[in-house]
């Protein structure tokens, strides 16, 4: 099994990563770093947590670090993620056999923000794993090694997980869960989401505004069966395909009503919004 | 574990693959890769998506390279699949441990489309590694040797699904589902499919166009209860055995009738329409 | 895991195999292979589909091959046959580390037919490693070597499932199943079996007549709750204990009736049969 | 995983193995290995089985054979017996790699008879394995070396399973069970077992006589729940106990009464028929 | 798998422990050391179990030891925790293969208190280790190496469970049980609590003492279906929250009513209480 | 894995370990050992049936062997104990190759009583490795060395399992069951438990008898849910606890009460014989 571990560095950036705040969440996460809290991020699919990490990341680690070193590490977590993948391995090279340190032990050593995402998905023994670091202790046993190392005093501990999709099977441990702070994030508003659109796609206002109002209508439809709406992701797909001269009710076509569900009736349902909001072309 | 895999190189192809567009694909997946967004096909056994890609690859590369390289990679997924059979792994020869790269990092690297076939068969590990190639990231990072590979500028990732077969334990999950634009796919209509078979199977066109018929009223039988109709391809082979010699009827008995199911009621059904089509023989 | 194979090599036979068609399956085989259409075969246990595709081999490549190389490879699959298996696998020779053909692939690379017989006990990585053999590609991919074969023009891939025994979880994918020419195989009947037993046990006309009498009667007795009937097999085996002076009724005994169920309904209305077909001898 | 393997080597034994005979079961083995037609013995724990195997392969090589090499190989089946422990492996021999065959393949290849005991136990591969050795073929084929071994002419194949047993689960194949010639066991009538008794625990005729009506008198109890009867091998071990001086009831509590079951009513029910039976002690 | 061992020295600690006692634990854990009973710690999430132990150990060794060696392992239990990981294994270090004690084997041996954190976590073949250890016979056999080791004098396995979350499957068994003192642990009072939150996260004690009062209150709502109540743990970053600048109500809202669970009907009923307790501030 | 394997070498025991008979256990084991019957031990967890064998041990060796080798090898059966652990493996030591006899072979050929503790918990192939060592053959088939083992004369087999626990799935198979001689253990009678405790814990008569009541009435609790009786060893514990100046229904509560079940139900009722039984001291 491999981790699928994506460690960004700041030296190759050279501006700030773009995030719109939707509330205070960023000043939260700030006194919970000046402590030292381990955050959990809760949310639906697609609406910034990722960014917001990296986002928040570049904020504290800008000023703090000279050199610009791996501050954040990411591991998109999986049910073959085990806690050799995160602590490291011994590895084979030529007659000697050396050590080399995982992306969680990686991160402890070097004070980085370690962001585990959808950390239901992986094992279990991942999860124990995590306990020495979100307590008073701050420290990551290397069992195979025999190592104890003690957290870099800047190194935070940051978890995600959907809470629409845990089942009862998957739900984060009560004696985990008590190890962290909480962030709640949605989807942003009608207006902030206009704005993410006509940036990343660069469309026009007047064509972000109405792929932002058929977000928020389909978000609405709750009641339809569908538990998760429509990410600014796809939204943003729409707005892109549109660019590229594909008419824009076909673009919202494919890159709404099919990839969202394959439910007939849902699909419908948001074909009626995409017909209400967007204009037809003539052929 | 092994990942079959299945690389086409161009420079040892001297035609373009023949493929009948059935609507506006062309134009769409042409948009989709102009902005570079990974693309979803959905379709029924058959009907062609394996065809549609290698012609797009065609379409997209052969201008766009002199030298015509390594440009399609498709890999069939199943539950046996694993991220290491895609990423790639150390191998032992001799005295030396070599990096392999795996079929997606050769993609990655050298920026053809890889074409991940029937990927919620796949186990879920792979599923994941994916993500960090659809999101504004698009970087593929390999844990084992610690590189973080970004993606070529030509590189697409397409999957393909058959909505028709997943059961719930097997759907892909929103988070992966909602980085896709969505192509729908379907059998082609009769005289598209007459056109097929002609060609395919070297058949005149009055018997490519009852083949094309029976097609068509095998998938109007949806309420007998199987969920796939047949496929263009064991079309063609009834016309490939009557063009070797077998009386009509009894070519359609052994490529269609007993071919797509092995239920009585149902192949009573089939062999209705068989009889109403094909002309009976004097014995 | 080791796949059973059994790989024949025709140079080693001095006769043909012998096989006494029951219908124009040979016809329909040799159009088939004439366009290289992948074949089904499905029947029950016993019907004679392994002795069928040995003979066919022995027709298509009697003359078509002057040096009688291995024309014909049979796997017999089960749940652990992995893909490797079938593919091959590097092994370790002294200080080299060498690949190794498995049996599919030599069968690609010679132009034998490979048959697989039960095709759905297989691990579901197998089945998709022949997708790509199966289409216009008929290639094989070989994952751990990087080569992609192109079947050899004699090729031909052919496999067997009992549509009686299949379950809900073992059923063949529809994506597979259109792949292939189906022919349908049963038991013989009662004059051609009676042949068949002569022949094979060296017993006289009439006690083989009488066991093929006793194999139609048990065939017909579906409603008593058994599947399958008796096969051929075990009425050869009557035959030769017969004919090393078992007394008659004891014989069917232990070859049929104990060996067909441990129901003891079942067995009486075997034995049943038994009574009325075969003589009382004086004790 | 290991196969647990008995494999005898008669030059080893000066005297005949023991065995009663209960029926014609040793004429018909003896015809069915005249035909080399394989065979399943079916029958209760402890009924005698492997005795029996041990006895006719002492009949059947005594005079065959000069030199007494091995002529019998016995193979517990279990759920962790693989086809590999069977066929063979590599071993690593300081700097050589050694093929070491496997224990079924030594008795293809030296004409042993191969007893595999409660093949339903074993896992599907094995099987499968036999399958080539049982039909015309009577080949074993060796995946990993490539070689197919004809079986020696002296070889056969026996199994044996327990009706009493077998869940829906666990049945034998169809197409696994039609290859073989079923002989049926079930425990000896009083005076054999009486006979038996005294002979293996060297006590007198009247001890031994009311053992074997006690055993009789158990297999009787069938209404009570229990499926399985008293073994003539629990019958013996009370013989032995009372000729080393445990007091006769006593002895028949611990080796009968307890030793069959926890239930306490069928318990009772044993101790009743033990209490008619043996006289009482006094104290 | 990897075991996640936490073995703390204590030369690197200069003060001792806090722990707060909340009754006679601290005595009856001597007697229990004293004759060297193992002792079972049960008790919720985060009511302070890993810092008694911590405390204990420092009571227990801080005289006995000049020489301040490692006298406590603690173990986090999980599902991928073998009896290898407890033990040790043979490691590979250039040309020669060294045997590595294992975190318990180390215990053992140097006389430390070996904690194992939810013992129930852990798979069965750790659950049979311990047997040995916690009987007359004191004695760790290690398989690999054939020594048994006798447990140092000082050595006392000590292990924790969470009697709230057992599942059926995941139970303690009466084998394992019956071999250990067992000693309750709760949350503590209200005064106490507040105690410990003025003192970890240091805020004055009216606030302190509001927290704890949210804490009492928040675990006498077990009719509102939650297992857990806040930890002290939770009630401590609220506090730290506040210090850092967040205002009280919003600290609490992500420090408690989130983190605790995602019901709707569960968050209102602790958002009531937090508003009951915490003054409302002026925006 | 590893099996968890306890073998005592007398040469380090001095005094015979102490075991009081609760009836004619001794001579039944004797007599047993004299015809070399397996034996089966039947009870519930903590009544001494490991005491036993090693009484038996010394009893029968004592005379029997004047260099005093190890006479018992105990291993304690879990479910990932597989038939490597028990027979033995290869070991790589440098550059060669070496063979480990495991535990069950070295018993086999020393001589020694081998005890298999609960050995329903094992897999299934320690089952089956088991059914040569307990018939007329007593040999050990070492499948990885092609060795055949004859047991040493003075070898038997002994299994233990507890009928309070056996669920379906983990019942003892009838072919093995019915191999051996059962003994039943139970918890010693008020007087032998109280003589029991006063000798193991060093306490005065009066506190023992005390305890031994408390004892007897909490196995009389059956008709209160608990399928297991409180152990000796936890009243030894008690005692224990007492000795160590912990007041002595507060010891119940922590030895007793609270060790033997979670259910605050089951707990009163132990609770109210405990405050029957044990005198209350002032405070």
């Amino acid at each position: 099994m491999t981790a699928a571990i994506d460690a960004i560095n700041f030296a190759t950036l050279d501006t700030e990563p773009f995030y719109l705040p939707i509330g205070d969440e960023v000043a939260l996460f700030e006194a919970a770093y000046a402590a030292r809290l381990p955050v959990l991020l809760k949310g639906p699919t697609g609406c910034g947590k990722t960014r917001f990490i990296e986002h928040m990341a570049w904020r504290l680690y800008r000023q703090r670090r000279k050199a610009l070193e791996v501050p954040l590490v990411t591991i998109s977590c999986h049910e073959d993620l085990t806690a050799t993948d995160l602590v490291g391995r011994y590895l084979l090279k030529g007659d000697e056999t050396l050590w080399s340190d995982g992306p969680l032990t990686r991160a402890v050593r070097t004070g980085a923000i370690c962001y585990l995402d959808e950390i239901v998905e992986a094992r279990k023994d991942t999860t124990v794993l995590i306990h020495s670091l979100t307590d008073h202790r701050r420290i990551l046993p290397i069992d195979k090694t025999g190592e104890l190392v003690s957290a870099h005093g800047d190194f935070l501990l940051v978890i995600s997980y959907n809470p629409g999709y845990q089942s009862i099977l998957k739900d984060l441990k009560h004696s985990t869960r008590q190890r962290f702070v909480s962030l709640d994030f949605d989807y942003p508003g009608r207006e902030r989401e206009a704005e993410i659109i006509a940036r990343e796609a660069h469309v026009d206002e007047s064509l972000a505004e109405r792929l932002a109002v058929i977000g928020e209508k389909v978000r609405n439809l709750g009641e339809h069966g569908f538990e998760e709406g429509v990410s600014t992701r796809l939204l943003i797909y729409a707005a892109q395909l549109i660019r590229n001269g594909i008419e824009a009710r076909r673009a919202a076509d494919i890159a709404l009503v099919a990839a969202v569900s394959d439910d007939r009736t849902v699909q419908a349902a948001l074909a009626d919004i995409v017909d209400t909001v967007l204009p037809a072309t003539d052929p």
